[in-house]
């Protein structure tokens, strides 16, 4: 079930280096598309980093809104993760009944895909210089939202829980890594 | 085995996710610090973006010597990890017998760091203002390398190789993911 996670937390969902959805709406129009290009960027106020190609109409459409969110979906949606990363939504709508749904962000209306395990309502911080050099996009997290059933007391639990829910990571080509389980290490003393 | 790869398929390396381990070298000093904030850039030429705290001595290298290298450890240098973490190179050398050796890298002179199963050797491009607002740096890939163990042909693989070779996903405060294995799933049709 989705519940709000604290902003001083929400980095979390993000720095163990997921792929994630970004979606978008303006004016009436939506869109979503993938994205394995993004990061935490601060903590107080949390903001996050994400690469956003020129051709993409999402990037329009944050532009023009100002607002956008990060989800990060498991893998029971990597058919749709790929798929709304393969076409551009000038050329298709991807909410539709057999594709992606989505309701509005309670803080910004940028739409939170379903399947995701996480989501980010960012406002983007405007940069024109690094957008047009680098297609780099910056946004101060404004709400946070997770899956109770994998992200719980400020950290994520995928140990245990159906792996349908584990986080994709990209490979490249459409292929994807699910996340695996927390690592047994003992730490170097001090001493 | 550390083999060269293709500054064409380099992003690939980092396009999971991974924590990275930041090495810088300067006027015969090194340091070494850990980084679960790094993601690529773009493809052509390869660039790569990393948050880098103004406290950190590593910075310092980098702004000094305009060179630092990605690297991308193991499970098996887990609690090295953590450990590079948790102090500055200000108040300890992180290069000795018991924690951390490297060599030199071939492009950069920046330190390969041992136990890692990847490196970007990378140029810092200069970006004064979202350095400074953001802690923001962003460098173009000039040499990349992998153990070819796990990355071959242009992309990794882990499954059925020992875990001890895995990429680490940083969790919080010490905690790290494994990567898992490759997610199968059926892709959408286009019809």
């Amino acid at each position: 079930m989705r519940q709000p996670v604290p902003l001083d937390r929400c980095t979390r969902l993000l720095n163990h280096g997921p792929t994630v959805l970004v979606s978008a709406e303006h004016d009436g129009r939506r869109n979503v598309m993938a994205a394995a290009w993004s990061m935490p960027l601060d903590f107080t106020p949390p903001k996050v980093a994400v690469v956003l190609d020129k051709q993409t109409f999402t990037r329009t459409l944050i532009e023009a809104g100002g607002t956008f969110v990060l989800g990060v979906p498991s893998v029971a949606i990597a058919a749709l993760t790929d798929h709304v990363g393969s076409f551009s939504g000038r050329d298709g709508e991807k909410f539709t009944a057999a594709l992606a749904s989505a309701e509005p962000g309670p803080a910004t209306g940028a739409p939170l895909v379903d399947g995701c395990i996480a989501w980010l309502e960012c406002r983007r911080l405007p940069e024109p210089h690094i957008e047009q050099a680098y297609d780099l996009f910056l946004g101060e997290v404004v709400a946070a939202w997770a899956d109770d059933r994998v992200f719980r007391d400020g950290r994520w639990h995928f140990d245990g829980v159906d792996d349908s829910l584990r986080s994709l990571h990209h490979i490249a080509g459409g292929h994807f890594f699910a996340i695996g389980n927390e690592v047994k290490y003992t730490p170097i003393s001090e001493d």
